[in-house]
C-alpha cells in the first residue's frame, strides 16, 4: 500500500491513505482520547486491549496525557509503545496514533526536569536559554513516546488579578514573541524535522486575548477591538509561526467582540491561514467546543456546537469526544463538505507521516529513563532558575551577604522550606528548598535556624485540591511568634514570602478557583513581614508568586528583595548562589507591578492620554517593566544612530557603550523603546522593540547595536494598514522602562 | 434683508444670510469665547465695549458660561442682554450668538435650584420626574439668557473609579437611556420649538464610551470593540436623538480603539448622522481640539487638529479658539471646502432663527430673579430627593425611627452637617443639611446632639481646590473620642459618611485629580464607624457619594443604611422625611456595588462565561442593580405573557400583580429583564429591558403591563445586524436583577 511506503513522499502517502478511509475514520481523527486509567487498564492496573478496542471507535486521532495513566520515564515510553502497536497492528488501517503533553516548564509528569515557570523564564530576557531548556524539555518528552506539547502560552499578559500569569511570558507583546519563538524552536527544533526523536510540535496558545479577562476571571470575555488584537496579542502567534514555523494553535477559551474562539472563523481562518499562511493544524482546548453550549450559549446542543467549531477552523476536539462524532453526521447531510473534512484530516495526517509514526514509531523506554529529570540537566535547571531571579531592591548593599560577618542566618516564612513549583507542574526526582540551599551553601561555617512564621494557606495539592483554605490566623500568630524568637537569634533574616500554586492557579471552573480580586499578600504575611521588621535585624525578602503582587509594606520597610517567581527544581541552590554572590541578578520584570489591583490596567505601554493620576495615591507602578537591580552599575553612553533620517522603507542601528562600573562582572539587559511622536492613531508612550543580554567584568565596556527596520516603526493605522509615518520617532535605550533609566535619541522618517 | 424677515421659512434666511457671510464671518460661527470677567468688563467691573469688539473677531458663535463674569439671575439676565445686543447691533450683519450653560443638576450658577446629581435621579428609576427637574432647569437657564445647556450625560457609567460617575444615569444602557430621554424632553419641550422661551437645545454627551476609562483614569482610552459601542454605549445616544430629537452632541476626550472622538469621522458623521439621521449641531468637549496634538499625539499643531476635528464633524471648538481660526486658511487652501464649511454653518445659524435670536433675542431680568431657585422650585427639588434615596439595608425594622420612644439623637459624621452638592455644582439659596433636616422636623420634641467626628478631607472647594488634602488623622481621632461622648448620650445614632466633593469628581488635568484607585470610605470613616458601633447604640448610617463605595465594615455592622448620592439643595428635608417615615424610600440603585476595587467590572450584565469566582471572596456584588428596599413588602404574582410564542417581527406584553403586602403605603420599581438563551454572538445573562414604579397602599394589588417589541428583544448579530432571533429567551420580573428577586416565564421566538 502506497502510504505505508516511505519512499514516498508525504503528500502521495496521506492521499492514498485518505482515499482508502471511510467517513467514520476520517471523523475519528479529529477525535481524542483522555489518558484515564479505567480507559486503558483492568483494575489490576494491567494493560486492558478490550478497552482499548472499545475506544477505537471513538478516537483514533491523539491521546492525551498518558502520564495519568503511567508517570515515570520508562513505564510512560513502555505504555505509549503498546498503545502505539495496538493502533498500528489492530486498527483497519493501521493509523498510529499522537500523544500529546501539557509541557509548560517541563513536561508535567513525575521524574520530568523542572524548570522554572514560563513568568520566570521570560524574566532572564534570554532568548537562547528559553530555547535551550525547552529543547531539553522536547527531548524528554519525546523520549517517553509524547509527540505533541500544548505549550508555549503565546498569551500577554495584561490582567493579574488573572490566576494564570504565571503561564506566560509577561506583559509586553514583543518580549512574549521573542520567548515564543525561542521556545517553539526549543520544542520543534530548528530544522523542523523530527528524525532524531528529540522534538515534538509546539502549540501556541490560547488563540487569542486569553490574558486579558475580564475582571481577571479566567475565560472571562476579552472586549478589545481588533486594532488591540493586532497590536498587542497576535504578533507572538505570528512571528512563532513565521520565525518559527510553530505547527500547532491551540484556541482560547474567551470570547472577543462576543465571538468566542471556538467558532471564530475570521480568527481561525481569515487571520491565522490566509493573512499569515500557517499550514499546521488548530486543536480545541479542553472541554472548549462543548462550552460553546455549555458555557457561551451560543449553541443550542453538542451538534451545532461540533458544526460550528469544526466549520470555523478547530481542528481536534481535545481532550475527549463530546460533540466531534456528530462531525459524520453533519458530512453526510451535507452541512459539511467531505472535501473540507478530507482537507482537515490531510493536515493532520501529514504530521503523523512528518512525525514517522508510520515507520519508525516507537521509543526506548531504557533511554527515557537515563535522561528524564536526570542529574545531568540540572546545571541548565540551575541556570535558568539563577537568571530568573530578579533584585528589586538592595538597600545599603545589603546583598551579597557577607559571608565573613555572619555567624546565624535565619531562614523564615511559610516559603522558605516548600516545594515551589507553580502551577502544570510534574513532580521532579530533585528539589532543593530555600532552606536546603542555603543550608548546603554555607551549612558547615554558619548556623542556619529556621521557622515557617506562618503558612499561607493550609496545605494542599495543586492538582486535586479544589477548596483553597486560608491559613488559620490563631496558628499564624503562634508562628509569628516563634519566628520572632528564632529572628532574635540571628545576624540576617532570610524572609521567604509571596503565594503558593493554590493561591494563583487556574481556575477551571467555579468549584476550583484561581484568581483574586485582591494583589496582597495572602494571610498573615504582612504580619509576619513587621514582626521581622520590628527585631531590628537585617531582613531579605524572598518573593515566589506567579504574578505581580502588591508589597508596599514589604517594599518600604524591608531593605532587600529579591523577586524568585517559581524557580522550579532548583530553587534553592539557585537563591543560595544569588545571595551568597556566586551567581550576580540579572533578571528584570516582564511585568509590572502595580500598587494596589485598583491600579491595574498596570502595563507600561499605555497610550498617551492615559494615566493622569489618582487622588492620594501614585499613578505609577511600584516596579516598572524591565526593572531589575544588579550587585554592580552600568553606565549607557555614545547613544547612537548609523542613519538619523531614513526613507520609511529603510533600516538603522541604533549604538549604545554599556560600561560595567561596579565591581563585579554581571549581565545587564540593555532595552530599547520606540515612540512614534505623531501618527494617525494613537500610539503607546513607548514600546520595546529591542534587547540585548550583556556579560561585562568590571570596567569593561561593549558597544551594543540593536536593529531599527519598518517592522519596529511600523503600526496598523485607521485603516489598518501596517505602515510607517513619516516624522520623529523618538529611540530610548537603557536599563528598564522608566522614564528616568532612559536616554533618548531622536529618529526622522522621511517620506 | 431676507434674513432679518421673520415670515421667510428658516431655511431662506440662513441661505440669504450666508450668501453674506465672508469666509472668516463664517468660521467665527463655528467658534466659542470663554466667559472671563476680564474679556467683557474693565477692572471696576464694567462692561466694555472695547473689549468686546475685539472678541468679534475671535467668535461671534457662542459664548460659554457667562455665570463666571456675571452670577445672580438678574445680573446675568441683564449681561447677556447686553452681550446680545452688542452682536446684534455692532456687527457686520446682526448675528446673534448662542449662550451655552452647564446644568448637570441645576444650571452651575449662583440662585439656580440644585437638584440631586444625575446617578442619584437615575436612582428614582422616575423618567416622568427626570423631564420635569430638566424642563425646570431649562426654564431657569433660559431666563438669564441661556440658550444651550450641555447637558445631559448619556455615558453609561461602568468604571467606578472614574471620578465623574455621578454625572451619570448609572451602569445601564437601558435606564441611562430612558433618563436621557426625559431629561432631553425636559430641556427642549416635548415640541421642540423654543417660543416659549421655557426650553433650551440639549447636548448628549459624551459621544462616546466616555464612562468606561481604562484604570478609572479620566479621558483614558477606552479599548472596546464596535459590538461594545453598539450594545452598550450607543442606545442612550440614539434613543435621545430619535425619540427626543436631542439637537446638539458632545464628542468625547477619549479615544476609542485608536481613534480620539474628535477625529472619529465614522462615529460623529458615518454612525451619528448617515445611520441615526441626526440633523442638529455637534460641539467639541472643553479644549479637545487642541488635545489632538497636545495628549494623543494624531495632531502635530493646531492647524491639523482644526482640520482633523472639523472634518471629522466637530462643528463647534470649545471653550475658545485655539485651533479653529485655522479654518479660515484651511478652505481657502481648499484643504475644506468651502461647501462643507456652509454645511456646517447652515445648521449653526439655523438654531439661532430657531431659538428666535433674530427676532425677539432679550430675556426679562426681572422674571429672572423672580424664578431662579425660587421658594416655588423647592417641591420638586424635594420630591427629586426623596426619590432618590435607596434603603440598602434596614435590619429589625430600625427604620423608620419611633420618634415616641426616642429621646435624644446624635447625628453624627463629616457629611452631617455639609452643604454636599457633588461636582458641576451652582450656589443655591436654600440648602438643608442632614443635621438641619432632622431639627426642622423633630427638634421641637427631640434632642438633637451633633459631632462632626472626623473629616473626609481639609477644607476646600471643588471649583478651585486643585490640590485635595486628606484628613488629618490625629485630629480625626480628637473628634471621633468627642464623637463616642455624644453617641453615649443618645438613643439612636445617625451616621453620615460618604465622599464630597473632592474625593470624587473631574480630573480635569494632572493638578487637578478627582479619580482612585480604591473605594474605601477616605480617611478616618470606617474608624468613625467601628467607634459608633462599639458604643452599642442602635446606628442608621447615610451615604453621600457620587459613585460605588465599598462599605463592608458599615454594611456587617451597621443596622440601616441609606444611600443618598448627593440630594441636592433640599438634603436635610428629604433625608428627615426619610428617616422619620413621612417619605417611604422607593430609590433602586442605577448601579452596582462591588465589594472592592479588585472585583471590578462590576456590572450586572456580564457574559455567561464570566464572574467564574474568585478565591477568598464573593464574586457577587455588595449590593445589585436595580437593588433597593422599602418600609412596606412587595409580592410579586400571576406572572404572564400575553402571547407565549411569537414570530419574530411580532410583540408581546408581559403582566404581573404586584401587592403591597405590608402596613405603609409605597412606590415599588417592577423590572423587567431578558435573556436570549441561545444566539449567534454571547449575549448578556441578562439585560433591563422595561420597568415601571408604581404606588400600592396597603393590601393594594395592581397589575403591571410591560411591552416585549422586537427592539427589546433583538441583539448585534455576529455579521453585525440587529436581529430577533429564534429561540427561547427568558423574561424575568422582580424587584432588583438579583436572581433571587426575579420570577422566570418563558417566550418562544419563532421563525
Amino acid at each position: 500500500m502506497t502510504y505505508k511506503d516511505k519512499s514516498e513522499p508525504i503528500e502521495v502517502r496521506v492521499k492514498d491513505l485518505l482515499s482508502r478511509m471511510t467517513i467514520e475514520e476520517k471523523v475519528a481523527q479529529t477525535l481524542c482520547i483522555y489518558a484515564k486509567k479505567g480507559n486503558f487498564q483492568d483494575e489490576q492496573g494491567h494493560f486492558d486491549e478490550n478497552k482499548v478496542k472499545k475506544l477505537l471507535l471513538s478516537g483514533a486521532g491523539r491521546i492525551a496525557e498518558v502520564g495519568f495513566v503511567e508517570d515515570t520515564p520508562k513505564k510512560m515510553a513502555e505504555l505509549t509503545n503498546k498503545l502505539q502497536a495496538f493502533y498500528l497492528e489492530e486498527s483497519r488501517l493501521g493509523i498510529p496514533v499522537i500523544f500529546h503533553e501539557e509541557c509548560l516548564h517541563g513536561q508535567m509528569v513525575k521524574e520530568a526536569t523542572s524548570f522554572p515557570q514560563p513568568i520566570a523564564l521570560a524574566g532572564s530576557w534570554n532568548p537562547q536559554l528559553i530555547q535551550d531548556v525547552y529543547a531539553l524539555v522536547a527531548e524528554e518528552t519525546r523520549s517517553r513516546g509524547g509527540h505533541h506539547a500544548l505549550t508555549p502560552v503565546a498569551d500577554v499578559a495584561r490582567e493579574p488579578r488573572w490566576g494564570r500569569v504565571e503561564e506566560t511570558f509577561g506583559e509586553d507583546t514583543y518580549l512574549v514573541s521573542k520567548m515564543t519563538v525561542a521556545a517553539t524552536k526549543g520544542f520543534q527544533g530548528e530544522k523542523g524535522n523530527f528524525n532524531t526523536k528529540k522534538n515534538v510540535i509546539a502549540t501556541l496558545k490560547h488563540f487569542v486575548a486569553h490574558a486579558q479577562p475580564e475582571g481577571g476571571s479566567n475565560c472571562a470575555p476579552v472586549n478589545v477591538s481588533e486594532r488591540v488584537l493586532r497590536e498587542v496579542f497576535f504578533p507572538p502567534f505570528q512571528d512563532a509561526i513565521n520565525e518559527a514555523g510553530a505547527m500547532s494553535v491551540m484556541a482560547s477559551y474567551n470570547e472577543v467582540d462576543g465571538l468566542p474562539s471556538h467558532k471564530n472563523k475570521w480568527l481561525l481562518d481569515d487571520v491565522l491561514r490566509k493573512e499569515w499562511g500557517f499550514e499546521g493544524f488548530t486543536v480545541s482546548d479542553y472541554y472548549a467546543v462543548y462550552q460553546l453550549k455549555q458555557r457561551h450559549n451560543v449553541a443550542i446542543d453538542e451538534k451545532e456546537a461540533a458544526f460550528q467549531a469544526f466549520s470555523a477552523g478547530i481542528d481536534v476536539e481535545m481532550p475527549f469526544d463530546e460533540c466531534y462524532h456528530h462531525l459524520t453526521d453533519l458530512v453526510k447531510e451535507g452541512r459539511i463538505s467531505e472535501a473540507y473534512l478530507d482537507k482537515v484530516v490531510s493536515r493532520l495526517l501529514a504530521y503523523k507521516f512528518r512525525m514517522g509514526l508510520f515507520d519508525d514509531p516507537y521509543v526506548d523506554p531504557e533511554y527515557a529513563d537515563s535522561i528524564c529529570g536526570s542529574e545531568q540537566q540540572r546545571s541548565l535547571a540551575l541556570k535558568a532558575a539563577c537568571e530568573a531571579i530578579t533584585l528589586l531592591k538592595n538597600d545599603n548593599e545589603i546583598l551579597p551577604l557577607n559571608t565573613s560577618k555572619i555567624k546565624t542566618i535565619a531562614v523564615i516564612g511559610p516559603n522558605a522550606n516548600e516545594v515551589l513549583l507553580g502551577g502544570y507542574s510534574g513532580k521532579p526526582k530533585f528539589y532543593t528548598t530555600v532552606l536546603d540551599g542555603i543550608k548546603e551553601k554555607v551549612g558547615d561555617t554558619i548556623d542556619i535556624l529556621y521557622a515557617e512564621g506562618c503558612k499561607i494557606t493550609e496545605p494542599g495539592d495543586w492538582e486535586e485540591t479544589d477548596e483553597v483554605i486560608a491559613s488559620n490566623s490563631e496558628n499564624d500568630k503562634k508562628g509569628i511568634a516563634e519566628a520572632i524568637k528564632i529572628a532574635e537569634r540571628a545576624d540576617v533574616v532570610i524572609l521567604a514570602i509571596g503565594g503558593n500554586a493554590l493561591t494563583s492557579r487556574e481556575a477551571w471552573n467555579e468549584d476550583h478557583l484561581g484568581d483574586r480580586p485582591s494583589l496582597e499578600l495572602v494571610g498573615s504575611q504582612n504580619d509576619l513581614a513587621k514582626a521581622m521588621v520590628e527585631t531590628g535585624k537585617p531582613i531579605v525578602s524572598l518573593l515566589f508568586n506567579g504574578k505581580p503582587l502588591s508589597i508596599n509594606y514589604v517594599h518600604n520597610n524591608i531593605p532587600a528583595i529579591l523577586e524568585c517567581w517559581y524557580l522550579g527544581q532548583e530553587t534553592g541552590k539557585a537563591v543560595a548562589d544569588v545571595l551568597f554572590g556566586d551567581f550576580n541578578p540579572s533578571g528584570k520584570l516582564p511585568i509590572s507591578f502595580p500598587r494596589s489591583v485598583g491600579h491595574i490596567p498596570s502595563y507600561y505601554n499605555h497610550k498617551p492620554n492615559d494615566r493622569r493620576g489618582y487622588l492620594f495615591d501614585e499613578v505609577s507602578p511600584l516596579y516598572a517593566f524591565g526593572f531589575g537591580l544588579s550587585y554592580t552599575t552600568f553606565k549607557y553612553s555614545n547613544l547612537n544612530l548609523e542613519k538619523t533620517h531614513i526613507d520609511k522603507n529603510e533600516s538603522t542601528r541604533l549604538s549604545v557603550n554599556v560600561e560595567n562600573t561596579g565591581n563585579v562582572s554581571g549581565h545587564e539587559v540593555v532595552q530599547m523603546y520606540i515612540h512614534d511622536c505623531v501618527s494617525s492613531v494613537t500610539r503607546p508612550v513607548k514600546e520595546l522593540k529591542g534587547f540585548e543580554k550583556v556579560y561585562l567584568k568590571p570596567g569593561e565596556t561593549k558597544t551594543i547595536t540593536l536593529d531599527i527596520t519598518p517592522k519596529e516603526l511600523a503600526y496598523w493605522d485607521a485603516g489598518m494598514n501596517f505602515v510607517v509615518d513619516p516624522g520623529t520617532f523618538n529611540i530610548m535605550v537603557g536599563t528598564s522602562s522608566k522614564a528616568n533609566d532612559l536616554k533618548t535619541i531622536t529618529l526622522t522618517v522621511i517620506s
